[in-house]
């Protein structure tokens, strides 16, 4: 069934090439689609297309279908095209005419557009939590290892004592300017594009202030153009802001394959959370973090894939934008189950400690030495000058003391700080007034 | 002179290789170089490591190298490796050994670190302002040809009636979300790295909050780790954003290239603005909006080529992210040629009236006439089905009438509602803040 | 059953994340699997490792195996881990302990590598064919549409006159072009990598010689530490000689999008391979044509994401290299089936006629003009203002003759000459030697 | 002076945008230019659109012209738009009005497209011949080191032995598939566009085949809406080719950054080579492999910002495409940079010997020990849980002989055979053709 065929079927072959994977795809939407037909239908009837009666059984029922949705009982047919056409029918199965009604004033344009902006809402929501839970996990062992020295490098070489308690606060810290993207693709995502129908708007009075408040919208896309032009341009925002928290992810595997080979040895993990080989009992293979690593790098790459897709598309709706759908919607998992891979890995590391008993290390402490002259009053290029030789010839010998007590060193983390920082962005997402606004809705 | 050599000379190769175009992308963060040290300095003395003395001298001497930075008469000697070393070079000269003094406290790697921060800051004001130019170009337009109609197209197939108001307009609102990113940005540059020194802090009891403050910073990086750690991630986050400004404008381009084309002959430029040939006087070829496009969607593929050149780097820094100077200082310069230009070219646009009256576009109407008749009562599955046989037995006469009255469409644009979500993002940067500390820092 | 396991089991949390659709996708390896096992144990029966007996128990199930590959019933349990192993257990359950010897002398690093390697080099031949159809299709199209002219475009600016002749014969020999790079990719994936082991190689006298002839490989990966780093770079210049390819396809889609489009309106298409509205029936949506277009432009981005996937990684084996079969498994099918579609539609396609009576397209003939007058003797700047001069004054009226006749112009194709290129490159794969060595192995 | 305008100056705003920085990027096409135009004055001549008289004059005037370019003497004036009018202008200046007729039959369109051809060939020329002398110090040191052992990682972790004779080699052998782009790359670039005119060709008589003899082409472009086609394309491919090269290298440069790490302690370089710090002596930064791997990514990055620059234009020419010349051109001097201060790096390298006295290193061997079991009758699954245990319970003891013999192995690194198949490759080519053409040219 393909509401735009009058008498003509399409050739199968188009028709398996062009729907593709449309429908598992869009069965993700199911839930958006529902909530977008409660606030639409809501405001036909406030605009008269829509009677008191219709508008009683249409909720009724769309509530219902909410639920099979919850549920995982909901389906879409194979004689259906996408998620819109199987919530319609099934309505009008259910309630009879009233159910067509529920297209008036839309079209499958901005009915997806809101799908999209209400499943990526919630998908941001998500992404946002398993990162709470990753971000306090780093929190916490950089408190309880912030005594632990570890070698610092630049340019891989062995450079300055730094400590488990940077290493871990460092990601954690990361992660908080990465939810500033994700707080810029969310301020893109709640603007409501509903109403603007095949990207030109619409001649019914239709009341999209109305429908922006049932769906807890904070603004509209208002331009039914630009409402429109959303589609590709929302997807690639919320990739490339995915994209950041995964080349955090990524770097930090990429530490920790290197730090779990044996010649750093710095951390560990148990061993049923390894890979090994029975003739190689050193071997610890990191492969989820490998993994991890190949994930987030792939989720890196996604939004010059979504800019490839769309680039030097002039205006308007093009079929070519159905297909990010498959770029984006897995994503959200894979990036999700990493953020919770990453966590449950990091409650079971084991970290080395007296790393720097090894005198191979001792290098590392000759920059203190030159500051605690300089603190003494020895202008810095002497002192520089003056370990430098000591060095050279062999009579250097550092106390392995380290007294770093600025914001943000060794000795004084600024966690609380971090804490803080992280306090600040999440409550800039405003996720309760989202939250209350749907329960509203399938409520009321 | 390089610092860290003692008596081994660098062979020549080498040497050509590894400077290779440094010198000249860092005399673009000269004026940074010297607002870090006048902030560095300062705190120094607060903290007893530099003497009121030397403090005075140290500031009147950067405060001249800043206006000969100013006055374009800064130079990087052949013989100096970097920006950094130059002005430690010229303030030593000038006022003696109490130059030297100003590098205590912090190696190379925080100095550029917050020369980049503070640069970034400065070159996002100007994106920004560039963006506000070429924003209230649009609006005027939008303005101005709001009643003029054009043909919308989906699947670039005649679909519906649009306008030229929409069509300004929609680019207007898609700047607007491109601004939320560039927020983004600015939060995470707005943030102070001095201090951590080589990327793990320093034993001097630095005073990092005092330094925040003098230079106009939003926050600290506090993790000292996670401060070296931006380098790479902020210009990765800068392009994202920079690309999103781009993806409007060559998606502008686009569309002006396709409405210039004579086959749909929308729009025209005098033909100063355009090149030509002489022998085919109709060929007014859209050379600027063609590089606009090119320019910008080689910004477009920016973000991609850092994070290739950074992806799966261990923590600490490494030499590769002295190239990423040169990807993305020059995109600076190109994306506000772009938008300067662009504004240009819109002021000097000519659009076409009466392009609807053309018999080809008659059936843009027919969703209208639909609509009408929904309004009248009939459900909208049946009036769709009666007109679409009425076009086919060409019995459709369609009114020319587009009455479009909801928020955003044809007839109510909400071009101010578009102006004060701009000014609201704009507020949100706070370049007032900024703006008057660096004053102070130069001033006091 | 994991054979590295002894008595540790792991975390089913790590087991889901690390299998991820490792399973779904070996299936695609079953029978390179089989014919590499078969290649082996031959060989090791060679060099004495296994007996005539147990060879020739193997040979016969493992040929029972590929035939149940090739009938479609052949899975991988849930219980098993990879292909490799699925084969491995059957083989064991039908023979007995013969069946455990074929991991001799080899691990799964270089079974991959080779099965791989095998899998690709079938893939490459399908994409060769689809290509070999398109090709034939459009010199078909553009021979038979030689003399149809239609306006040629710069800077989409209507210039001079073109052809369907042209147009069509442009593409064929697009493709050719496209070809070279597949005969690179085919090229690399035609070499050896059986016997590298875990990528360091083995101390069993292996023959590798013998199984390069048996399974019809050109050459050796010799070097087994390049053998092992083959992983990666294969997928991605592989995915580079299908980008060329995509590219192709997905301008020649614009193209149609645009040509079919009502301000062009060069060419169209039957209604049931187009999708439409069925209250504007003038439209005639190229859903095909766009869903090529995306397509293709996400295998054009699909080379960038396996460079970052691999980039930065130190040599040996890494697990990140297992999501690679994600990215370029799917992209054959896709590939495959663009080129197929492609073919499809152009064997439906109908041209215009008569596109350049339109007056508009007058200026196109100036050049033309010009070019007689300088035949005549004329200089070719004089020519070029006398002609421009009267175009001003109105007084141009042209012929509308073209008379071309050079090497690939419009009266003078040249298509066998691209046929003949077709044809060279075609015979420079040597698919028949490889498909030989392969029945060979399978009857022998 | 631009040829296209009669009587209206160009905006200087719009001149400076359109203009950038194609008069510096098209000096590197002087040379190129110069050629093509001495070949195509001797073929207008043989068709009748040249005196004997004026060929003679501009054929000798030509030649000047390309000894100054060699001589760098030769410069594109600030009032000349390109390189084409600059050479047009100094023929005319002096030899009078022969000069002008070289334009004649050709537009600039396909003057660049072959001048871009001339100028990748040599550019590729030039890539081989430095990855050729790279190529040949690998194998040296292959040679060299063959008997050197080292520890062989899969996963990161600790695996079996290796050497460094493996190490270098299999960079060798990696550069001899990577040859294999190239080559395509000059397949592809080796055809000849000119006589293509605008892309839509000429009513001129044209002798293509004739000027494709004198440049020395293999074969031609001939469809001329083809032959436009491969702009943009060509470089598409080139960069391809060039990234495979790159990736190679810096995946080396990555190895290098490890086994120089202290932790690691494999290799190291002269400290002139490195740079370092005067109070770290053991610090050896490898900044020339870190700018290597940065620089090599960047160029990895390179083929798609020209996909994303080129996708989704309709055919025919775009200026969009003159912004490639700034993309690719710096590119060819990076990766011969790159290519070059490789190979002298590693004439400066030194190897540790007896790396593997060290005991944790030990359990490389396991893998050794188990195949020395089943080479004496045990059944490898037996021979494997056999050590297995022993390594458990702690009474492993290897002994550290390797004892590999197969093809590509530790012991039987076939070199001569690597060195064969790249001798095969750079025969394929066919560069002494091309040189030939191009003197003889240049004398006749």
């Amino acid at each position: 069934m393909k509401i735009w065929q009058k008498n003509i079927d399409v050739d199968s072959f188009v028709e398996s090439f062009t729907v593709g994977r449309d429908r598992e795809m869009d069965l993700q939407l199911a839930g958006a689609d529902v909530l977008g037909s409660l606030a639409h239908t809501k405001m036909l009837s406030s605009i008269g297309l829509m009677t008191e009666e219709d508008l009683a059984a249409v909720q009724k029922e769309l509530k219902n279908i909410y639920q099979e949705v919850l549920d995982a009982k909901f389906q879409i047919e194979d004689s259906v095209e996408d998620v819109h056409s199987q919530v319609e029918m099934m309505l009008t199965q259910r309630i009879g005419d009233a159910g067509k009604k529920i297209h008036s004033g839309r079209s499958r344009n901005d009915q997806v557009l809101v799908d999209l902006k209400l499943y990526f809402r919630s998908e941001i929501e998500s992404i946002f939590k398993n990162t709470e839970v990753l971000f306090g996990q780093l929190i916490l062992l950089s408190n309880q290892y912030k005594s632990v020295l570890m070698p610092g490098y630049t340019h891989l070489q062995i450079a300055m004592p730094s400590s488990f308690g940077l290493w871990f606060g460092a990601y954690a810290e990361s992660l908080v300017d990465d939810l500033q993207l994700l707080k810029a693709a969310w301020a893109i995502c709640n603007k409501n594009p509903l109403g603007s129908a095949a990207g030109y708007g619409s001649s019914f009075p239709l009341n999209r202030t109305m429908t922006t408040q049932l769906l807890g919208f904070d603004d509209l896309n208002y331009n039914v153009v630009y409402a429109q032009m959303g589609r590709g341009k929302t997807e690639r925002i919320l990739a490339q802001a995915m994209s950041s928290i995964a080349a955090t992810l990524a770097k930090f595997a990429m530490d920790v394959t290197l730090f779990i080979n044996q010649n750093f040895g710095f951390i560990s993990f148990p061993a049923h959370l390894t890979t090994g080989s029975s003739i190689m009992p050193h071997k610890k293979n990191p492969d989820v973090f490998e993994l991890i690593r190949s994930r987030c790098n792939k989720i890196q790459a996604l939004p010059n894939e979504i800019a490839m897709m769309t680039t030097n598309l002039p205006l308007g709706y093009h079929r070519d934008l159905q297909l990010l759908k498959e770029n984006l919607f897995p994503a959200f998992q894979s990036l999700n189950d990493c953020l919770a891979i990453a966590t449950y890995m990091l409650q079971n590391i084991t970290i080395k400690d007296n790393i720097l008993d090894d005198p191979k290390y001792d290098y590392l402490f000759s920059v203190e030495v030159v500051n605690n002259e300089v603190l003494k009053g020895v202008p810095f290029r002497e002192a520089y000058k003056n370990i430098g030789l000591a060095i050279e010839e062999g009579t250097f010998n550092p106390s392995k003391e380290v007294n770093h007590t600025h914001e943000g060193s060794i000795g004084n983390l600024c966690n609380d700080q971090i804490e803080r920082m992280f306090a600040e962005v999440k409550a800039s997402f405003g996720f309760e007034k989202v939250e209350k606004a749907l329960a509203d809705l399938l409520k009321a």
